[in-house]
């Protein structure tokens, strides 16, 4: 792999997946990008001779895969999360086609890490899972089938990104500020419910739809650290008590 | 699948696939972008169980499937056949990638028929298959490991395929939330402004850059009207004596 494409600072993450096979099938799909980062969060069954017959050689991305609890855990670290979805959720970030994605998704690769998150084979991602990716990404498919097989969904993801990451067009645009990392936006997120609940202004019982909408929120705006500082830093003016 | 799409016109030809399974993830990978059309080329194993079961309810596709005893039945009547190659060939027509030579099959297919060559897992297309065809096609992938699956590679072609076919349009929005107008934002900026006075945070003698670093990720983040009614809500339930 060439060092200096930011494909390294790129990791795959499958949710929940239910076949073994597809774990493999998505290994190798990787590999023949330039892609060797995989995260699996709770899989069905992990290690298996499956995936380790599907991955036809690509084992090395098996070997060094990262199995989390929950998503939480395999987004720790990364400033971008992009979650593939085959239908448009209505709380969730923004939809764009893979192809129009994928520069984006190269440039803050360049200096941070980036998550690509695919749902399980039959449900997809949940809506929780959804929420915790500041993008959504959509694969253009046929109206009348649209049932991409998960390892193609990761072969065709992996493809535009390497493609995107060649291009000599597409110069990394850095940003100007640090973004913040996946981590510090929950810490944030979680600080600003505390104080909610608190306050009153939040029912723990019925949250409803308030958390949603305000994930929502902070997404399309993409987060800088020091806007993360900012806000951790009112809210504890406001509720001195909480942290 | 849209009549108008030049696809109808485009075949998938599978030379001597060794795996049945291969064979029913090429149909699913086809019927996810639109492409029907399949003729296998001596299939070691063909119907089988395997294919049905990887085909993942694209059956319409196997059901379709022309088998033929060589290749050159399964190109009659094309006036373009596009051999896939992970190696250039000494003898063969020029290769070119994927992408770049999508357009031009696509073109081709608006008035004739179009085939995509693919030969089998382990040998690939033989030099006698690939001088039947006139135009050679490569994927490119990581330098140090290139074995693309074959369903992979048929997924890979027909989505270029496909977005050369047609622009996808926008993607699939969720509902549309009206937006803050100025007013409602000014009002929102101005209460969290006096809150945070009230509480200490901004001391109003020497405001520096507090106020312009939340009013740049306010309009970066572009408010909807209920954000803005949910923010001054946070800020009224944590500063209830502030409005």
């Amino acid at each position: 792999m060439n060092r200096d494409l930011p494909l390294p600072r790129i990791r795959i993450v499958l949710s929940r997946p239910s076949h073994p096979g597809n774990i493999g099938a998505a290994a190798r799909a990787m590999r023949t990008m330039g892609i060797a980062n995989l995260y699996l969060v709770a899989p069905r069954r992990f290690p298996h001779d499956d995936a380790v017959a599907l991955a036809a050689g690509a084992t090395d991305v098996l070997d060094r895969a990262v199995v989390c609890d929950d998503l939480v855990q395999a987004l720790a670290g990364t400033v971008l999360a992009a979650g593939f979805t085959a239908r448009k959720r209505d709380l969730s970030a923004p939809a764009r086609w893979l192809r129009d994605a994928a520069p984006d998704l190269v440039a803050q690769a360049a200096h941070d890490e980036v998550a690509l998150v695919f749902g399980n084979e039959t449900a997809g991602l949940s809506n929780e899972d959804l929420s915790l990716c500041r993008m959504n990404v959509m694969i253009p498919t046929a109206a009348d089938y649209g049932s991409l097989n998960l390892g193609a969904a990761v072969q065709l993801a992996c493809y535009e990104l390497r493609l995107a990451a060649l291009d000599p067009g597409s110069t990394p645009q850095g940003m100007a500020f640090a973004p913040a990392t996946f981590d510090e936006v929950e810490g944030m997120i979680g600080h600003l419910q505390r104080a909610m609940s608190a306050s009153g202004f939040l029912d723990p019982a019925s949250p409803q739809r308030l958390m949603p909408r305000l994930r929502r929120l902070f997404s399309r705006a993409g987060l800088e650290r020091e806007e993360v500082n900012i806000l951790r830093g009112i809210v504890r003016s406001f509720m001195p008590g909480v942290d």
